[in-house]
């Protein structure tokens, strides 16, 4: 189902970045947001550097989260976390029954992506989950310079593109996704830093 | 000095909050916001559990901070932290250059507090840190029957009432010390929890 449905300014969307690659553990951030506007929640989890296990960390976190009866959406900041663990949004949807948003600050370089999952003996795996995250749309949000690019499970177009220029209140990125970079970014390093 | 001064809407406060105490060293978060609105970066440091280096830390943490220059006030919640951590609001008013406000949930149990120091060696100088604060004032914010009590150095009590009310848009706890909280607990015990 990619329905379209009535998108509630307050909207729980949960959204999840990871930190600096230091260690073999990188830790996971996630940020409860209503809509653009308050931060309700914060989560924090650990995947392996370069492993597989970023899906069902992402998913056993949504679902053991006291505000899990209240999410909407789970947005994600493009589908490769800690290195190369990628997110497998098909299977996130199906096992947390919620849809999911993946942000781009960028279109994807997939060549550079294929060339360097070539070094990963189960890098055809990894390209296979890649693909399946679907069509990239691309997303105008606070300024026409400079847009995102999505892709989405279990979730109309036009839904999608509504909750990412709603909770896009402070950059071209979500607040979800914003804050929860800087999180990450801030605890482990000390002082937050970036992309945002 | 303790002079008013205009207070703009996107005045920069820097909010600081501890987290559990569940090591010899607690995590101690900042989190640098315009107003109440938005938040602009994540600092992280750590302190000694019922050490007396909390003033230290802090008044380092905002000096080496990129968001320094633009830092108007910093924002407390308490004067103690890490168990019995006390930061002198004197001195790290002189040494940041910056107002301190301290806010509490609730007015303190001076008496409590004086009891439990009686189990510290240098429990007297604890005290006379705590005393250094000051005088308690109510501030309401949100609603009238949840108000705040606020202690000051540097500013004025118009202004101090004024950021506080600004800053407190979601509850009666200003954003930058709700948000702290939230992030220190959830980065600690995995999931945010509790009094904001």
């Amino acid at each position: 189902m990619e329905s379209d449905f009535h998108v509630k300014p307050e909207i729980r969307v949960l959204g999840i970045d990871d930190s600096a690659l230091i260690n073999e553990k990188i830790m996971i951030v996630g940020t409860v947001f209503r809509g653009g506007d308050w931060m309700d929640g914060v989560l924090r989890s650990e995947i392996t550097r370069d492993g597989l296990d970023a899906t069902e960390v992402i998913s056993r976190m949504a679902k053991e989260s006291k505000h899990y009866g209240q999410l909407r959406v789970i947005m994600l900041d493009g589908v490769t976390y800690g290195g190369f663990n990628v997110v497998d949004i098909v299977k996130l949807h199906e096992e947390t029954g919620l849809p999911v948003i993946v942000v781009m600050r960028s279109y994807p370089d997939f060549e550079k992506i294929k060339a360097a999952l070539k070094h990963f003996p189960d890098g055809e795996e990894r390209w296979n989950i890649i693909e399946k995250a679907g069509k990239i749309e691309k997303v105008v949000t606070r300024n026409r310079e400079n847009p995102v690019y999505i892709q989405k499970k279990g979730i109309g177009l036009k839904s999608a593109e509504k909750i990412v220029r709603l909770t896009a209140i402070r950059s071209n990125i979500p607040e979800p996704l914003r804050v929860a970079h800087l999180i990450a970014t801030g605890i482990i390093l000390g002082e937050s830093r970036g992309k945002a």
